[in-house]
This record gives C-alpha cells, structure tokens and sequence, in this order.
C-alpha cells in the first residue's frame, strides 16, 4: 500500500534548530526605535532590520536553511529556486557560501537590481513571463532534468523555519511583545513568525499586512480556504503571490489573530519615513508591516510592537521615482 | 595687566571624558562592513555609522558635549549656535534633551528638512543670507543682548572633544587601523578623531577628505597657514566652510597625514552605492571619506581602513534628484 505524502508542519523546534544552523552565517540584524514613529502612533514600535541582512532580505534566513539541511548527494546535485526577487539572491548567496549550484527562474519583469545580483552570486536565472507561464511548472521540469532540488519560496519546513528566526532574534532582544506586524506574501515570513512568537511571546497577537491589490491572503484567512488571485498589481513586488501555501495557511489558521493590508500610497510615504527619519532604505514589500502602524490600520496605542522590516533590495531609479511622487 | 587668551587645545583625556559624558545620550553607532566595497578597493573597510547617530550626524556628540560641559547659570540662559545644517540639528537636540534654551542661527538656503527638524527639536531658528551676511556676527549680537553662550560648529575645545568619540569608538569596537578617512569641513570632527586614533591605534595615518570645490583644507595644510576661500559650491552641503579653525588647524597640523578631495560625482556615485548595497541613507557630506576609497583617491589596497560615515540628513527630494542624475 502506498504511503500516503503527508508533509509534517515545522514547530518551534525547527525555527530554533534553524536559529543554530544561521548562528555566525545570517546577520543578527540590528533592531531600531523612533520617537518619532513612537510619538505618531502612541505605541512602542521595534522595528527588526532584515533589509540589512545578507542580499539585504529575511529570505537568506530559509534560503540558507533549507540549502543547509540538504545531505550530500542532494548539495553536489544544485538547487533550483523560482522567485520574484530577494528569495532568488537568498538561494543564490546561500549556494555561493555552501558551495551548491543553484538554477533561479525569475519573472522577467523583477527589479533589474535583484536580476543582477542574483547572477552576481554566482546563480544560473531562466526569465520567465510572470503573466502568461508557470514558474512552478519551469523549476519542476528543471529539477527533473538536472536532478536538482526545488527549494520553494515559501511552502516549505525549512523555509518556514528559517524565517522564523528573524521574530525569535527579535523577541529575544528586546523581550515580550503584545504585537508583532509581519508582511505577508505567500506566508514564509508570517508563518516562520507566528511560530517564534507563541513560544517566545505567549499572548502575542501576530498580525499579516499584505497590499491591498492582493488581498487573498485576508479572503483566504477569513474564507478558512485558501483562494487564489490573479497576480495583483502592487509596487510590494515581494507580495505579488497569488496564494498562500498549503503548509503557510494552515500555520497562519491556527496562529495568526488577522489579517490587514495598505495601499501603495501608504508604502510609498513609509519608505519616505524610513529615507528621512532612519535613514534606512526600506523596499515598498519591506514597508508593508511598518505601514500598517504608522497610518493606524493597526491601533497600537500603548502596546509594545514588533515590526519586521523585510528587506531592503529597491533600484535605485525605482527609489528616486518613489521619492519624487 | 590684563592676561592675554590662549585657548588651550584639547587632548586625547578630553575626547575619553566625552565619551563618559556621552554614554547612554549619544547612540553607539554600528561599524558595517561590505563585501563589495573590499573586493572593490582590496582593502578592509570599516564605515562607522554615524548617519544613524541621533539627529542625523555625529554633530550631535560635540553638541551634546559642550551644553553638558556647562555650569548652572550658563546652562539657565541658554545658548546660541550657527550652522549650516547638522550642527544645528544637534544642538538643538542636544539641548532638549538638557532643557537648555537653543537659538540656531542657519543660512536661508539650507535643506528645508533640516530647517524644519531644527525647529521641530524646539529650537528659535534665525535665517541669515550665506552670502552677503556674517553668522558669526549675528550669533555674537544674539549671545551678547541674550547672555547665551555660543557654541561654535567646530572651533571649540568641547566639540572637538565630543566629535572625537566616534573614532574612539570605532578603534575600540574594530582594533587598530592602518588608515582612518574623516571628512573635513570645519575640522571638528577630523582634529577630533586624529587625538582619538594617536592614542588608540599609534601609526595610523589619518586622512582629511574634503569637496574639490572647496579645498581650503589642503591649501591651509600645505601652506602652513589657514586659507580663506569664498563660499564654495558643492553638494556636500556640510563642508562648504570658508576656512579651518585656529584650534583645529592647530590640531591637523600636527596629528593630519594628509588632505585630499572629491568630486560631487564621486559624491553621488558613493551614495548610490551605500543605497544600493548597504541599504543605507547617507547624505552627499557623508560620503566624502568613503568616496576617497572607493574611486581610489587614496590607496587602500591590503590595509584595515576605518571610514566615517558622518550624516545622513538629506531631504527626499534632493536624493530623488541625485539617483535620477
């Protein structure tokens, strides 16, 4: 009788294996306040800098993770990633340091910025139509002509786990939150978080922020199923899923307290707030969580806030445009 | 008789009396490394972070140093400074944060970000014309009919003392260094950090950076004696002083290895490539030290390079316009 596949959900125990496996190869990002941001919405915002870890996103953390938990004969076969952007310079930087050879499909509308640096750490990119192929589709067939492993964006234990760490880092550093705002995109992030968060921070309400235009992730968390968009126009090109995936939502169900999404507009002065009062540069997706606090979609008033601050890879035309709007 | 006023120079005791003074007001700024930046130079850099110091730049160290080194009565009738910018900023910073009363006299056509942050630390702005109008003279005319007392941006034993923590800090945190690249404007924060390195990383060769247009800095190093230069135009809108100070001269004469310049285009250049990069905001002034390594004015090849990053205040719109250039 054939066994059935039933992937087994990362727990806690997986994010902090994780944690061990990134300690002296992730950054330990460093965690910043404003009194300004303070000020403006009555609570006490922590923002985690994970636009300045390496390849300047949170995705070297599942990247490197999962290329790390490989066994040999897996690693000497490569990998194969498809990715809007910052997961494909994570797999790529990932490889790179362990000595894996990685294939990246990528849509051939990402940031010019994120396709060169992905080649730039060494990777092979196939450019895909973002709007008419399947990426998925692209990496199987490609997995299976060159053996190679598939090393999924989101979907995926040690991903999940991987991004976990950045939450537990910060948890960690600066104690018990009520709050932990956290981008969402195909869920790797919130997922990873949530976990980190309900054993490190029990009582810990854990909210995703996605963009508007690309609101399946509240339609799915609300519907209790997970529904499928058409790919949502949005300057957070790290957002730009169309689902969630199966072992995200069902993490997300049980963990997560709700949902919320920001327009672009907010993205755009959040970046602006981050240039002229942090000096940090932000990316629109990096915003995401940051922006719901800032324009109270999310009431913090009083509360001890965690925000992630995912990454940080925008071209610097697309920043100068950004600025001038 | 009356006795004659020989301002005593500030040494090494003073800047580790400073740093005392500063725990815990001024941040401890991060040292970032890059990758890139040492593949493209050969040498170990080491940019010390002081866009991410409170208000912006390290001019809040001397600021905060002076106030702080004040008695009671000093301290109960105020201040006054003048300032292109940064200064500003810090001064009056630094006296909120004392509850001293600051008046900051600014040229009219600085960054209106960094007007309007001055003011918003609760500072009394007076405008003069950089042009036709003497700041000294005003401030002087304000200090006499206020009884404040004026702090000056450079030219002053406590400021020197105060900018020298940066350097203090960053030999502490990195170890000894072959080099250390300081921007130079007034001279604060270059005398500052020669009486720092003398004494903590003996043989270092320290080097002033300042913009082409305005190369009084080497003029006055190489003659021997301060020249004065007309208001030079530059993007480095922190360093367009008209001529050193008699202290800092005095102090660069005998602790400087060497003054070199950039051009604005280098200028620009280095702040794409810390936008890009390291994904941090780090205004035009800023960039001087570390352009003079990264477009190989000065040498680094196989040398442990400490760099500062002096300020990250620059308005959106104008970094808008330098990415798009």
């Amino acid at each position: 009788m054939p066994v059935e596949f039933a992937p087994t959900l990362p727990t806690f125990a997986d994010v902090a294996e994780a944690a061990g496996r990134l300690a002296g190869m992730a950054h330990r990002t460093p965690v910043v306040t404003s009194r300004t941001a303070d000020s403006r919405t009555g609570g006490s915002l922590f923002f985690k800098c994970e636009n300045l870890q390496r390849a300047g996103a949170f995705k070297f953390r599942g990247g490197y993770n999962a290329i790390a938990s490989l066994d040999a004969s897996a690693r000497a076969a490569g990998v194969v990633a498809f990715s809007s952007g910052n997961h494909a310079q994570a797999i790529a930087y990932a490889g790179a340091l362990l000595g894996v050879s990685t294939v990246i499909v990528m849509p051939a509308d990402a940031p010019a910025m994120k396709v060169a640096a992905t080649r730039g750490y060494g990777a092979t990119v196939v450019l895909y139509d973002r709007y008419t192929e399947d990426r998925e589709e692209i990496g199987r067939r490609i997995a299976a002509e060159q053996g190679r492993t598939m090393v999924p964006p989101f979907d995926h234990p040690a991903v999940i786990a991987g991004q976990g760490t950045a939450a537990l880092e910060l948890i960690n550093e600066v104690g018990p939150l009520d709050l932990l705002l956290v981008c969402l995109g195909g869920g790797g992030l919130l997922s990873g978080s949530a976990l980190a968060a309900a054993e490190l921070s029990p009582g810990c309400r854990v909210i995703g922020v996605e963009p508007e235009a690309g609101d399946d992730g509240r339609r799915s968390f609300e519907s209790g199923r997970i529904v499928t968009i058409p790919v949502p126009q949005s300057i957070a090109d790290g957002a730009l899923t169309t689902a969630l995936g199966q072992m995200t939502f069902a993490i997300i169900r049980e963990r997560v307290s709700g949902i919320v999404s920001v327009s672009d507009a907010m993205l755009v002065d959040t970046m602006r707030f981050f240039i002229e009062r942090l000096k940090l540069v932000v990316e629109p997706t990096g915003c995401l969580a940051a922006a719901a606090a800032l324009h109270g979609i999310v009431p913090v008033r009083g509360k001890r806030v965690g925000v992630i601050l995912s990454g940080g890879n925008v071209d610097p035309a697309s920043l100068a445009r950004f600025l001038a709007s």
